[in-house]
């Protein structure tokens, strides 16, 4: 095995991971292998491009911290994280449809009682959000975690925010953990997010401009919601209206998942209280798909 | 462009780059998002194995450092770096061949005039080597740039050698930058490098283990080899006879480039030093392809 051209090169390498004792990794660095010198041989790289895209590489995974994960943006953006939904996710009418993670879920968030306010010292229009969670036959789920997330009203999430140590982000904020209540509902009080641009001041901003493209998303209210028996449910909530609906920079909006966030005036709240200014009302009714044989293998 | 499926989706990101304005973006864009699809629609990951694609990219990044490229160790061990080498080099006869830069060149290296010792304090068999660099018509090429680096007896560069500071290592040795003399001629002295496995100790390691291969390379001596009007050089010259010249890690052995390291007893030596021990010769005649228009555009 010498001497290889650009074909045999391929069946070289092929040759060389035929005995991957695990038969997953096998099939999928042979498919790695195979469309990845596919790609080459199609554009057929100088040596400089080859070195452009070690760099950006590079570069895309020294942009990775705690707080930021560039190579989630880049498969946001390349419409990978999409796919990999599509295809992980076959949808059946009756439940809630899914979309990207994103890359601003932080583990453990602040636990929240039902009715609490998240924004803390955030200013904004306020925002009441309500819903609720179920089976797919309407019947209520107790007890389930519904974990959120949003931006501010300039676009911005809590860990974009530096705090005083270098890495660190100024304090969780926009972002909650709460229970459903004996009737499957949960509310909260937050301020309405805003439409904002992907964070494209690294290498994957870059890429999208080379490419001719805006780095905005629609507004949007995340939320990953979980009970036992269930699979796992990882969406979002977006803003009937949004300029971006239909050109949002990670390819994530869904028909089904887009809602008005109803403005009111000053007045009473659906949760007694009084608020002095216009506010706005978010309801989503999720529908959980039960752990189905397909699903255990694939969580 | 709502409701992506997972055939879609493809056609929807590719019209998102459809205005790239460097052409040659858009085209690599498109193939990217082409191929990168087909893979993902053929392997058909879980959620948890796109994670871990994720992770794996992550922390390659991670690893990569002023004395450490991860992303070309794993281009390398995926066979792309030898892909791109064919691609660009349409092999002449009367040239020499090309093959991997690897991840161990270090910019500016330490220049030696010819004769010189390049391996500092190493221990090893005395290794004295000779060559020359000439036009494909054996006409000498004077003061052409010799970039030359290799690994010590034990198989490690310098710059795998840890120095009393995080991220630096202990000094350049057993590498030179050297010139042709008036006839187009060099020579110097070293150790002899030892068979190595490539950095097996991060994410491409782990890669390696689970698709149930090896990392080592057959002992060799790094070359890249510059003179004005000539395309510039990066190839190996491997030792005869080494136990991975048919396994090598990164598929860069080729049969022209393997040469003897021919072994001599202790005496006198081509230059005139005599030598108290046994040491080896290892002789190479390097031929360079003059810069063409292809050659010019792929600079």
């Amino acid at each position: 095995m010498r001497n290889f051209d650009q074909f045999t090169i391929t069946e070289a390498v092929l040759e060389r991971i035929a005995n991957a004792p695990d038969p997953r990794v096998r099939d999928i660095s042979a498919a790695l292998v195979r469309h990845l010198h596919d790609f080459i041989r199609e554009v057929r790289p100088t040596q400089e491009e080859w070195a452009r895209g070690i760099a950006f590489l590079t570069d895309t995974g020294h942009m990775c911290s705690d707080t930021r994960q560039e190579f989630i943006l880049l498969s946001d953006t390349l419409g990978v994280s999409m796919l990999v939904d599509a295809i992980t996710h076959d949808h059946q009418r009756e439940v809630t449809e899914s979309t990207v993670l994103g890359p601003f879920y932080v583990e453990g968030p602040p636990e929240v009682p039902c009715g609490g306010r998240i924004s803390g010292a955030l200013s904004g229009q306020p925002m009441f959000v309500s819903g609720s969670v179920s089976r797919p036959d309407g019947t209520p789920l107790a007890d389930a975690i519904v974990d959120v997330w949003h931006s501010d009203e300039d676009g911005y999430y809590d860990v974009q925010h530096p705090g005083d140590q270098p890495g660190r982000h100024a304090g969780l904020v926009a972002r909650a953990r709460l229970r459903t209540d004996a009737a499957g509902r949960f509310h909260f009080w937050s301020i309405k997010p805003a439409a904002y641009p992907i964070p494209h001041d690294g290498p994957v901003g870059r890429m999208l401009e080379a490419q001719g493209r805006h780095p905005w998303r629609p507004a949007h209210v995340h939320f990953m919601i979980e009970a036992p028996g269930f699979e796992r449910l990882v969406t979002h909530v977006f803003a009937a209206g949004d300029a971006y609906l239909d050109s949002d920079a990670v390819f994530g909006v869904k028909e089904s998942l887009i809602r008005d966030f109803v403005e009111h005036p000053a007045g009473a709240a659906p949760d007694g209280r009084t608020v002095d200014r216009d506010w706005c009302h978010l309801n989503y009714d999720f529908r959980l798909s039960p752990v189905s044989e397909t699903a255990s293998r694939a969580a």
